[in-house]
């Protein structure tokens, strides 16, 4: 198990894999000493699940024969230390980079693929790290930045949730555009994003500019 | 919403509850003490959700027109919480009566309903509590003491665990027949209890004892 991120949506499954089942948990210090930060994290028993850091850059062998390597996305901390690093910093960074927020290429059988599962904006050298690749899992949060507060299910913006849209100049299909990529799909996707829906004109255009749109179960062979 | 325990089948449902759905948190203080030793549950964010600390024994009105009263039930503190209990107090006791599980009885418009998901022993004092109740919801978890052991999924046992199971002399089923209940419902069902199981001889048996088997979306009327 690798994590990408120490926020409820990243983690709280872990608590569903409790007590006697056995595997690694990757992660940077920052994200295992969020989970440390929760007594609930500790029913994953140290004797059966062993917590293993990860440093930014560095490549390991996830499962055998295949080759994770972890690099800083920007982004922003979990939600729920939001207050605490506002309190010590005095303001709260959305699309800072650093061990919060990362993004893993894995390698395997000469195939080359990239999970970016939270991306606050587009980088040169993220740009340069995608090009080539055979697929790349990205950041599907929202279609449109404002869409959670046009829809009256709260108050946040994508870029104050430390994600850039799907859509628009500075959005996700734009950014992408023109870059060789096998397969590009979008994953992590929020329940307020119209490409959810099955031939929705947001769908439409997603699926022209080269995207898929990821589902539960679904396996990918490259 | 009201905790009966701190344990993560009670609790991890939190966590998808989050950020922007506002509600009232019950629960006793020791509960209260356990959430907040875990930093994940600040998703839980104070101005939308609040947190109201319950006295063991005390009435509250639950919602509007429905009273609730929390009594201590025999049990143990949550499971990762177990190495602190054991290295402060040198031992872990499973059938404790305290504030980290509790039970509920539940009264609007006359009848009396109680929900128990979590009790290692019956004692004459909860026993007289059941009587003449027009629902009982009680601790179904397993079968029999050793049926985890017995399936090759764990190794502890349903005392181990703090609770009782539905078969034998000291079962939940032998302690409760006789009494006068409207209706006697199991929930808290482990996944290897065999009355899980349609059919199954042992949910013939919890059948012909007057139990019935909860199962998701169930709904009660008195």
């Amino acid at each position: 198990m690798l994590l990408t991120n120490g926020d409820i949506d990243h983690v709280a499954g872990l608590l569903s894999l409790r007590e006697a089942q056995p595997f690694t948990l990757f992660a940077t210090p920052a994200i295992h000493r969020v989970l440390r930060a929760s007594s609930a994290f500790d029913v994953l028993a140290e004797d059966v699940v062993a917590r293993r850091d990860v440093e930014l850059g560095a490549s390991f062998e996830l499962v055998e024969g295949v080759t994770a390597t972890i690099f800083p996305v920007p982004g922003k901390i979990a939600l729920y230390l939001e207050k605490t690093e506002e309190a010590q910093t005095g303001a709260l960074v959305t699309d800072i980079e650093g061990e919060q927020t990362i993004g893993v290429e894995i390698e395997a059988g000469g195939r080359r693929a990239l999970y970016i599962p939270g991306c606050a904006t587009m980088t040169n050298a993220l740009r340069d790290r995608l090009a080539g690749a055979d697929a790349v899992f990205f950041d599907g949060t929202l279609w449109r930045d404002d869409e959670m507060v046009q829809a009256g299910v709260g108050t946040k913006t994508g870029k104050r949730m430390g994600h850039m849209s799907m859509s628009g100049d500075e959005g996700s299909m734009a950014a992408l555009a023109g870059l060789d990529i096998g397969r590009r799909i979008y994953v992590h996707i929020n329940n307020t994003n119209p490409v959810l829906i099955d031939g929705s004109p947001e769908r439409v255009t997603a699926n022209r500019a080269g995207w898929e749109i990821a589902e539960d179960g679904m396996e990918i062979v490259l």
